[in-house]
């Protein structure tokens, strides 16, 4: 697809302005909002908001822009996620996308704030998101409640981080509910937002959980054969946190076919909708990352 | 009022045996709904979700127990709160009501996860709850993602925990923000849950408001003059921490005044609507409270 990157950067750049002008006001408590757009501008690829555009844009919201507010709600939910998974008393990590983590920063009390208060925020962007009905934004609430709760994306950080998964089923399980119900979750969310169909939801979510899953077992390649550079994070921190993944227990070949059977089997999921194949070429390109 | 007892129990049974139900499952991460449970069935007097319940009988919601969920959502915000309050990089605190902080039992990392599927699981509540159409859903939510949010309690948790407040309207600023907003939010969070009128929501808020008020400055005297065992927290943990209270500024006589004058105001804001008044009693008790 010759025009993927150019809509990628469109819906990017869209997402980045947003994202740039909440929290801008200087209350009292100015440093709460700082330390909270320290974390939510710190670039990424914002695969999550740019997933929820295209499936708004596919199901029909022609003005994909209304989207908008919660493509960045659910990035919000996503950096308060990075920001606590951070923190000494989970993964204590030192670098996030080659910065220094909020906490690193700001302290850990303002990091633990600063991610408390983007839950509550993320849910105040789509309740009150210009031009969505009101049975649009409580729809889009509650895809948005149920892939960041207790049996969804908290649920896959209990079992990471305090289970210490080893066999194949239980990584799995851990890839599904920690990243899987994030990344199903944006892309129903688009569908929701424009008011799409059942059909294309249940397409929708399928590819987000296999897209989830290619990308976190690519995510587990990148910790060995990455460059720490271009990865933005220490090379081999899954070897020393002494986690298991699916290199250990496959070695780089085979992950390497089932990050090329998940990408597979994302794109036949939404074959039907994908006419000119911007979630194709984004399967692809995730695939195939560096970074 | 004679009867004030008797509803206020119905009320809190009818919390508890809703927060009972949740969470009940067995998944593999069981543990998270544990730690979960055990600080949401630490039981408390349930203040806030009594007074959802009370404003949404009183905006003409006959079966209150159809706003049971949104008045439990908030009440599960107002958990995770506590849970990451206790923190030691927060307060750093070993007991609340009398047992042991949730980290205390089951460490940080656990601690800091329960709290944070806390939060979507309230809005989940919300947006499921039977008997409410999606426009009321919407706006329940809406008050709940205000009331917990970035200008919010967490803001007054900012102020509180890093700003050192001291002035009078330093002080003033925390309270209305770190138990103000809850405590209002509960209320128009009823008035909402019933469909009810503007007019009773400005009054449910103002109530709300002033009843925070009362009640913070009630917890600065108890923090001085209360009975540890029947407090439930240590006595005089706020001059151990070096916070300054309206005790400091004022004094207990004064205090004591202000706090009559705050539930004054607050039986005030809702006379018009206050028949039987409950609303008055409820706020009559907490200004006399021992814990």
């Amino acid at each position: 697809m010759e025009r993927f990157e150019e809509r990628y950067e469109a819906y990017r750049q869209a997402v980045e302005a947003f994202l740039q002008s909440q929290f801008t006001a200087r209350p009292h408590w100015a440093d709460l909002y700082e330390s909270m757009r320290y974390s939510l501008l710190a670039g990424g690829k914002r695969i999550r908001p740019v997933l929820t555009l295209e499936f708004a844009r596919l199901a029909g919201l022609e003005e994909w822009r209304r989207a908008l507010p919660a493509a960045c709600a659910l990035e919000l939910v996503h950096t308060y996620s990075l920001i606590h998974d951070d923190l000494p008393c989970m993964d204590d990590d030192d670098l996030r996308r080659g910065k220094p983590t909020n906490h690193k920063v700001y302290g850990q009390t303002l990091a633990v704030l600063a991610g408390d208060a983007l839950q509550p925020e993320a849910f105040r962007l789509i309740l009150t998101a210009p031009q969505l009905s009101p049975e649009i934004r409580a729809d889009c609430a509650l895809i948005l409640a149920r892939a960041a709760g207790a049996d969804g994306m908290v649920a896959g950080q209990v079992l990471d981080t305090l289970h210490a998964p080893k066999t194949q089923e239980e990584l799995a399980e851990v890839h599904r509910l920690k990243t899987g119900a994030m990344i199903a979750g944006a892309c129903r969310l688009g569908v929701a937002a424009a008011g799409g169909s059942d059909g294309l939801g249940q397409a929708a979510e399928a590819y987000g959980y296999q897209l989830g899953m290619a990308f976190q077992i690519r995510d587990d390649m990148l910790d060995v054969i990455g460059d720490a550079a271009t990865f933005g994070k220490p090379i081999g921190s899954d070897q020393e946190e002494g986690k298991v993944t699916f290199v250990d227990l496959w070695g780089l070949e085979r992950c390497d076919r089932a990050v090329l059977a998940a990408t597979a089997a994302a794109k036949s999921a939404v074959a039907p909708y994908d006419a000119d194949g911007f979630l194709g070429a984004l399967a692809d390109s995730l695939s195939e990352r560096k970074k």
